[in-house]
């Protein structure tokens, strides 16, 4: 997708491709309708996804997803920035400290606050909260489902009451892609349901059914419309379908049939056995196409993320790192720390000596356990730091042994590492 | 002051100098009576305190303090990070953004969390919380003052209830130099009784009594104990006298007395109006001596800083910058800002352009009032680091200007700016 702008005082967005070939050299004469100009362009796409190795004892890949606002080295672990901001962390630590690549935004919380006005006025979410690397937005599909008796699933779409204060609100297809092309993320995601566990095989069926429903027009409301910032935006569609492993094959098979840049799969990471996870990511990761990007949203701990990433998954996104973190838990390249426990109060050695935020190096865990003991923000903000330069470290050291063609044989030394309590 | 180390094994501190005056050249042969082996060493004590301009038409005055961790330039502020933590900065962050040069720790809150054990075993606070410039900690005085009915005062020192658990401590001038001593800040202060605003005269003057006794208890023991982690500290004694004119003066010839390194001043800014603040300053700093600093506890706004200054006050600490951005207020070059009001929904431009704090020059006012708004702890962050490199920024600039020999003209200018509500 490309776009051009006429000439100021228009300076608006007039002209876009819709799919071009990546790869293909493009020649362009437009006669621009509102300045009434002619302008030519040409253009190389470039591959939008380059996978520079694969495992051979695995399905794992390391491949770089290009954007507009840069590229994205897989496999990936993307902080959550549900309102514009990862939970106590500067934008500056997530760039420097945790070497992030991408960030997510979520699209139920960013409608309601700030809401759709400021950030279109800010120019996008980008430019509102100062993060100028890629950004993905979640379609809302699962904080609407969340809400639980707060809202009513029609085919129509959803309609639900805010948590902040009751007004009830509708998301359709048709207006989740409206309002994320609003908040200006890189990449949106389809609007679904997202079924919970355990869910029966009836209700699983039907509601992948929507789903699909919901997806065809998902995709006829994104290519019929434009990106409102001038950069390309790319729609991901979600792989459903519980743990019915009949259902993701033809939910995987349908979501590969649309063809698009990258895909996703919903729906796990729920409350189901890992075995469970596995073998639906499994399966789905056969059926997705190779050649596109694999996202399996919401997943998880470091070992399912290494698991995962065997099984050819190259984005992960999820809130344990920073969540757990406001709770004490440190995930490190030792193991699990629980850090308010009375055994690290005189415990002077670095928090982790091979996660590469500074503050992990440089702060024994006898003065984050104070920290936490006393109540201080510093110890949220050390934590979570902490967490997610461990998470980016570990998908980066990942993408490190894939290339290296060791990577399954290091992933099964490190998930009993990291497995283990402290 | 100067220390030497017998030879290892032994490693112990062995031997100081007390209150060597500055700007001498010692010579020292010296037998360790534990490895029984002679030490040399020739030293020349430098200049604590050296004043590098004064202002003509104000008393203010530019100097630079010589500590073991480093000099500092004032007039300063000192964040206050009561438990070993300035609330929602990160050390790295204090040093590059900020650019404060000292911090206070207090004395009540780190005994209580997390103990002296604790700090003992990691070295002093230095080591503990891995900020390696020049520390000061308060003498708990005011504190156990504010425990109102959870204290006692009495000649022999104050029994009190922590806050946290209702256990019974009782800090006397003795114990709390020994407290200090092992915390290991650079600048440590006398313990006082701090008294309230109002205040009768017959109170002040009897707590003035108590306070000069209580003093000389604490310098005996000072000048009596060694520093514990190899670098000198400096007791500040505490003029007080509430708002009685010829109490403050008393107090304060009592104080410059004691000859010691530098002096400070309490028991202002704890309610009674800024005339008295100021009446009592200027009557104090016209006495205490002009080759030493002056430390003004507790204050203030930065109008009252700009204004002690110009008394002839070197150092400043306040909770306000940090606890008053936690409420969303926001002190800039321009006025006051309370970050949460409507009016500020959609302004893009930044925080403060003339904060020298990276996240105040990117980030817009419509951004963090959105932070604010959704209860974000990035949000207690960046207004807590601009508010306080707000102040450094505007000490810093006070120095500028008394070197310039503008300050008074520039503080007369700035006053009304500084107090606009925005």
């Amino acid at each position: 997708m490309r776009f051009i702008n006429c000439a100021k005082p228009y300076n608006c967005p007039v002209f876009y491709i819709i799919r071009a070939d990546v790869g293909q050299t493009l020649k362009y004469r437009y006669l621009c309708p509102h300045c009434h100009l002619f302008y030519h362009f040409c253009s190389k796409i470039i591959m939008q996804f380059t996978i520079s190795a694969t495992d051979t004892a695995s399905n794992a890949r390391a491949a770089t997803f290009q954007t507009a606002h840069g590229a994205i080295e897989t496999p990936i672990f993307m902080p959550v920035g549900t309102l514009g901001t990862v939970k106590g962390v500067h934008q500056q630590e997530l760039h420097d400290a945790v070497s992030a690549q991408i960030i997510l935004g979520n699209t139920y919380h960013l409608y309601l606050r700030p809401g759709l006005e400021v950030l279109k006025s800010a120019g996008g979410l980008h430019k509102f909260n100062g993060w100028n690397k890629p950004i993905l937005t979640d379609s809302g599909g699962y904080q609407v489902y969340s809400l639980a008796h707060r809202r009513k699933i029609t085919e129509e779409g959803v309609k639900f009451q805010s948590h902040i204060d009751g007004s009830r609100h509708l998301f359709t297809p048709e207006n989740v892609m409206d309002i994320q092309r609003t908040i200006g993320a890189d990449i949106i995601m389809a609007f679904d349901e997202c079924t919970p566990y355990p869910c029966d095989y009836t209700y699983a069926r039907k509601s992948l059914g929507l789903t699909h429903r919901w997806l065809k027009r998902c995709i006829n409301r994104f290519d019929a419309t434009q990106a409102h910032y001038g950069y390309p935006q790319y729609l991901f569609p979600i792989v459903q379908g519980s743990v019915y492993k009949d259902l993701r094959m033809k939910s995987a098979e349908k979501i590969a049939s649309f063809d698009r840049v990258g895909n996703a799969i919903g729906g796990l990471s729920v409350g189901e056995p890992a075995e469970d996870m596995y073998a639906m990511t499994d399966v789905v990761c056969n059926i997705l196409p190779a050649d596109k990007p694999r996202y399996l949203m919401g997943v998880g701990t470091p070992v399912n993320i290494l698991e995962c990433i065997a099984l050819g998954i190259d984005m992960f996104d999820c809130v344990m790192p920073t969540r757990n973190a406001r709770h004490g838990m440190l995930f490190t390249s030792e193991g699990i720390i629980h850090i308010k426990n009375k055994k690290w109060e005189c415990d002077f050695s670095p928090i982790d000596a091979n996660c590469p935020a500074p503050t992990s190096q440089n702060h024994s865990k006898a003065y984050l356990r104070h920290l936490f003991k006393a109540g201080e923000l510093l110890a949220l903000q050390i934590a979570s730091l902490h967490n997610l330069a461990f998470y980016l470290w570990l998908v980066g050291e990942a993408r490190k042994q894939i290339i290296n063609g060791t990577f399954y044989a290091w992933k099964n030394k490190m998930v009993p590492r990291l497995q283990t309590k402290l």
